[in-house]
């Protein structure tokens, strides 16, 4: 199988390399990338492997036609990864998110590349409580983050009716692991290195929503690659509970080692973490639960995991390159 | 109130100017078309009225910037309107809807107009087949129309949700009416015109949807104007009824004073007219029909009512300016 991964460089990217590399039936590894948050050091260790076939570029190259040719399955991962930017940069999802999916879109279609999966998020559904949302639910995004997501799906959707692609979006939950380029924990253990006797919180800190270890979102992946593809599906992928910003705070503490009581958890107040923020995210999967998939951490086992791995990680975690 | 209309060129444009300007509180429209449907002879009526402003821009012009300054009320109607075009042209919609959108969004945020109607359309359902769909139902667009459609409504929803804006997106059914640049009986006119003795017609001819009458759509936006605008809304607008094609094609015929027996209906065949038609559309509407909308014409009603306007424009109808 010969796979084209946009974004390949990325956090949840370098997980899915590493899991098709080590399966012999993939014949060639196409990654495209800018390496704005992609990093080297996410693929290094597979430096030796001639499978894996590296483009250093911008979507808006052309280069993008060239990458997507002779392609079984394209796995579209990449798009802004910061989600609170757009408070300042407010269109940034729709350059980085929505055209980017627009253009890899025209690519594979060119190219006749026949499947896409592609990664999607909770975002699409907006702000509705506590409610478990299953994929059917009404969708009023309240983050550009979130319209970026939908307005991809809604792209890779008319794609699949018109023009003969078969496609899955996938709406994660929160991907953390030990390659995490942005999110909470990552921001925690990072402030916490500065300086262990504060840390900042945005909003009250009950935010609460479910966390999904990369590990069990390359499981989806692969449960999706392995099936027959309908036209087009939308899977929910989450643990079915949830964990609080201030349960994470508590966690990376504990396992940063520093006391408990010797950390101030300052927090700036109010439900959300920021404009566009969701507050508590609820997702139902019924769907892909019935056709085969389980989490193998709750929310909470999780970020543990994921706060081990970036510490076990820190020689690299926040550089560059 | 002073109105900037994206598209106010166009063929609803136009109708919602001839409104506003009757109305003696509007004291500025300011027109941003760039005249590829858009027509000259649209406004021609007012070319008058000191009120009017036509800007005629790309919308990548830096003057939609200059456009948006000092407006209370932005109506957003620009868009491909040749749905079929897709087929050949994939990114059309996209291009032409959704960065259109984005642009006009930001160049709205900037400004802080504080108001936004956005002209929708059914196509963000997809293929629901004859269940008379609501707002809340779910949405799978078949059509890169359908798709650009939901992907600006997302855009609008999270800029109102980040940015202080108030939006309502009308997911308007057919639009039928004197100056359409497009659709089904506007094209029947033309090819009998050029021969009445045989009609071409896509698809098998039952395909079945609710058509409503441009005046009908003035009086939703107007509708809307008046009330305290919510955050973010949506708003089906449709007849609660339906007319097939063949009935159309029939109605045309009659109307153009040609005899029945001496016009040979070929169908193309199959269910649907193009690749990303969507053969039946059934819209419920109790929402609007709740806050004091009413259509008063049917589907039928509407398209008769058309064709007789259409036809008293037929010096017009066809010229490019």
């Amino acid at each position: 199988m010969k796979y084209l991964i946009v974004g390949g460089a990325g956090f949840i990217g370098s997980y899915i390399v590493d899991d098709l590399l080590s399966d012999e039936k993939t014949s060639l590894i196409r990654i495209y990338d800018n390496f704005t948050s992609g990093k080297h050091w996410h693929l290094a260790h597979h430096s030796g492997d001639s499978r894996l076939e590296i483009f250093h570029n911008d979507i808006y190259d052309a280069e993008i036609f060239e990458a997507a040719k002779n392609i079984d399955v394209t796995i579209l991962l990449a798009a802004n990864p910061d989600i609170a930017k757009a408070v300042t940069e407010p269109d940034i999802d729709f350059k980085q998110g929505t055209v980017l999916t627009q253009i890899t879109l025209e690519a594979i279609r060119q190219a006749k590349c026949p499947r896409l999966l592609y990664a999607s998020g909770s975002g699409v559904y907006g702000d509705t409580g506590d409610a478990w949302v299953a994929e059917s639910a009404p969708m009023e995004p309240i983050s550009t983050y979130g319209a970026s997501k939908l307005g991809c799906e809604a792209l890779i959707s008319s794609y699949c009716h018109m023009f003969g692609l078969c496609a899955t979006s996938f709406r994660f939950g929160n991907v953390v692991g030990g390659r995490q380029t942005h999110g909470v924990a990552y921001d925690f253990i990072r402030r916490l290195q500065l300086d262990p006797t504060y840390l900042d919180i945005l909003g009250d800190g009950s935010q609460s929503k479910p966390y999904v270890h990369v590990h069990d979102v390359v499981k989806a992946l692969k449960l999706m690659l392995k099936q027959q593809v309908t036209t087009y599906e939308v899977l929910n992928v989450a643990p079915d509970d949830f964990t609080t910003v201030t349960e994470i705070a508590n966690l990376v503490i504990a396992e940063m080692g520093i006391s408990n009581d010797s950390c101030e958890l300052r927090y700036s107040g109010g439900a959300r973490g920021w404009k566009g923020d969701v507050p508590i995210v609820r997702l139902n999967t019924s769907k892909i639960r019935s056709i085969g998939w389980e989490n193998s951490c709750t929310s909470t086992e999780a970020v543990r995991k994921s706060v081990r791995e970036m510490i076990s990680n820190l020689e690299f975690l926040y550089k560059h390159a």
